[in-house]
């Protein structure tokens, strides 16, 4: 351990040369000896495959053994490891990865897709072949979360994991805040400045985080990858107004994955929700992501970084490579796959009160009031405060109020009555309060 | 690795039994399931000792072989980790640690005083023995950021590693701020309270954020653990009145521990500093610790937890139990002793420009401003803004500068001759603004 020229080196093979495999290539080679260094033996490249040889990506290829079928490189290659970085849940990606693992060699992935469909499947069938699955990068790469819920907090009972996970939603999210723009206006925006795709559905339709949360919930609670047993709402919904309103009343909106025990099962959501400006996740914003866990005997961690991109994921990427050179090996999902429960199945969200934040649009006609709050009363859903800017008679004028805990299907009866009535001009909009 | 019960136990004594010690000893047997899960194998605590064996723990302690001596245990107990709880760099946790490591034992610790100064020797004297020395415990025990260095982070050349490593001096400033009352009246709350000892020194003198400051610095950096290379200043020159005025100007005094690469050098202190109220480290309140490192590929990452207590530090302990467990073994300070720099003993503080808050208590006369502003023309240090709440003629008043980057010693040169003025009624407070 001690010499890295006396020690093997570890070879690489990468399937996929985008930004991160490029930026993965790029700092192999600019940090080969730190890397070696801290290793204890040199990691190195010998094999890539991408779609299209030709395409200039700022790096020398010239050194590497080209594969055009990157599962053939999986096969083939004679590489330690293969670093699969093609993406997406099936197709070239999966066959790489099951291709790498049955021929016995290690895989690195920043695949979130792939392992929140697959991830029970393929740790079982890395188990078997005795070889490492890793995937720091597939969750916040600036953050070193999933080492530390498969490490670092391996002392504790997990109660909750909550975070942002969504670089591109946060950033949509704190430039309407601050620009007082709406959604559509921001996420054109977005998309031509790169930080949104050009089909933005994955990631403002809050699946990039859902992919991510059922990750973090299984390696925090031990449990089977289980993305079906996530709820998903999107940012599309949250308007210029609710987010005033939010600062307003002491909130930021940001779109929360959160992942908690509740009795015998697992809470696992992903929504836009009300965020305490005295918590920590309230401050995070732009392109970054932020995670936190709450164990049982550590308390809380919160842990914050940069998302997504090339540095923050090749930087994951190349940290899975050191821990295998290193030779060390953990259960891919934090224990292995026989020890997991089945608790993931049992989301029962709802079933626990909750503070919500309601807006409502009304004609501002006398009495309007008294009929929304008979509705309340009778539904049994207590209001905290409300919230309602001077008056403006025939008008159409929003009105907010903070309801104390309550059953989400209780207040999503009351809401609907709500809505029928006829001086309501639009659906009322429901934000919960995170517990943060 | 699937089946616990196939794999033998990890052995572990324990040497020093107080919160922490005993703290430990209630999570291995509360967690035993949860942890042999995770760690493929039981993890067994076969023998402990303490000063005292007659001392109501709250644990049972029957099923443990007692030591009367910590080093006997260390050399002869044959448990496979010695986990050394008893604190100071000399004396008994010294002797326990040297005499578990020659016995071809692995160490786990929470001693940054030990490591302080003595981790290059002991790191060296694992490396001989081939066994791990592993102290998550020793820094911010809520945060596994001796991890992240190490591992997490190990793509990167660490730019600076920054943070707030002392839960006693933390929660003393936060209440300071929040009650406008002074040091020495919260700091007798805080003993009272338990939150400080009765011998406070090394935690208000800054010597405990020193000591953790000194293994962020190596690891980060790579270099040797130089203790002699931080300087440190404590927080028992804080006043109420700049706590006041940094909010004032949109700071938060905080003892901040920083480590950056300037130069060929590390620049490694200890001391008071104005931290932006947007830095995250602003908000981090009362007994937390966070920490803020740069790398250069991933960015700044931010870590934040519980820095001390039972909880928090046996979390540390078990987490290194269940890595040993694990068979994980990385070098002690991140790289093998013999690749570590001497980056660490070229520290060159205050050669770099930087931003100073300075605090004046003048005799509020015509003319003692121009005097002020004559010295400062004279020795090239510029004003960024000025701050005097009223007038108060013939009286006391404070007058509050932001200066503009300025090298140390210029200052220093600067605010030496002002503090001659006869004007002056006490010595010139100067706190660093934090670049965060």
């Amino acid at each position: 351990m001690n010499d890295p020229h006396k020690s093997a080196a570890l070879h690489v093979a990468i399937a996929g040369l985008g930004t991160v495999g490029a930026g993965t290539l790029r700092v192999l080679s600019d940090q080969a000896t730190l890397i070696a260094r801290r290793a204890g033996r040199p990691v190195v490249v010998t094999a890539v495959s991408a779609r299209d040889r030709t395409r200039d990506r700022g790096v020398d290829l010239s050194a590497y053994t080209w594969f055009d079928d990157p599962v053939a490189m999986a096969r083939d290659s004679g590489a330690d490891v293969i670093v699969e970085l093609i993406g997406g849940a099936e197709g070239a990606a999966r066959q790489v990865v099951e291709a790498a693992l049955d021929a016995g060699r290690h895989v690195v992935t920043a695949n979130k897709a792939l392992l929140a469909h697959h991830g029970t499947e393929l740790a079982a069938r890395a188990e078997r072949a005795g070889v490492g699955l890793l995937y720091e990068a597939a969750v916040a790469g600036g953050i070193p979360i999933i080492k530390a819920l498969r490490e670092g907090l391996a002392a504790n009972e997990i109660r909750s994991v909550q975070g942002i996970l969504n670089g591109t939603c946060n950033y949509i999210l704190t430039t309407m805040r601050e620009t007082g723009r709406d959604f559509e206006s921001v996420l054109s925006e977005a998309q031509a400045l790169g930080y949104a795709e050009a089909d933005p559905t994955f990631d403002i339709d809050g699946i990039d985080a859902a992919h991510k949360l059922a990750l973090l919930v299984s390696l925090a609670f031990g449990a089977p990858v289980d993305l079906a047993a996530v709820s998903v709402q999107g940012i599309r919904h949250v308007s210029a107004l609710d987010i005033r309103f939010a600062g307003e009343l002491g909130y930021r909106i940001k779109l929360l994955a959160s992942g908690e025990r509740l009795g015998d099962g697992i809470d696992a959501r992903v929504a836009p929700v009300m965020v305490p400006l005295d918590a920590p996740l309230a401050h995070v914003e732009g392109v970054y992501n932020a995670v936190v866990t709450e164990g049982d005997i550590v308390g809380r961690s919160v842990f914050q970084g940069r998302g997504a991109g090339a540095g923050p994921t090749a930087s994951a990427v190349v940290a899975d490579l050191v821990d295998l050179a290193r030779g060390h090996q953990v259960p891919v999902l934090g224990v292995p796959v026989e020890g997991l429960t089945q608790a993931g199945t049992a989301a029962t969200p709802g079933s626990r009160p909750e503070r919500y934040y309601v807006r409502l649009m009304v004609l501002d006609r006398p009495g309007v009031f008294a009929e929304v709050a008979d509705i309340l009363r009778e539904e049994r859903v207590s209001m905290e405060s409300i919230l309602q800017h001077g008056r403006d008679p025939g008008e159409c004028v929003p009105v907010v109020m903070i309801v104390h805990d309550t059953e989400e299907e209780v207040l999503k009866r009351a809401i609907a009555r709500i809505a029928t009535l006829s001086t309501m001009v639009e659906p009322p909009r429901v934000i919960r309060i995170a517990r943060l």
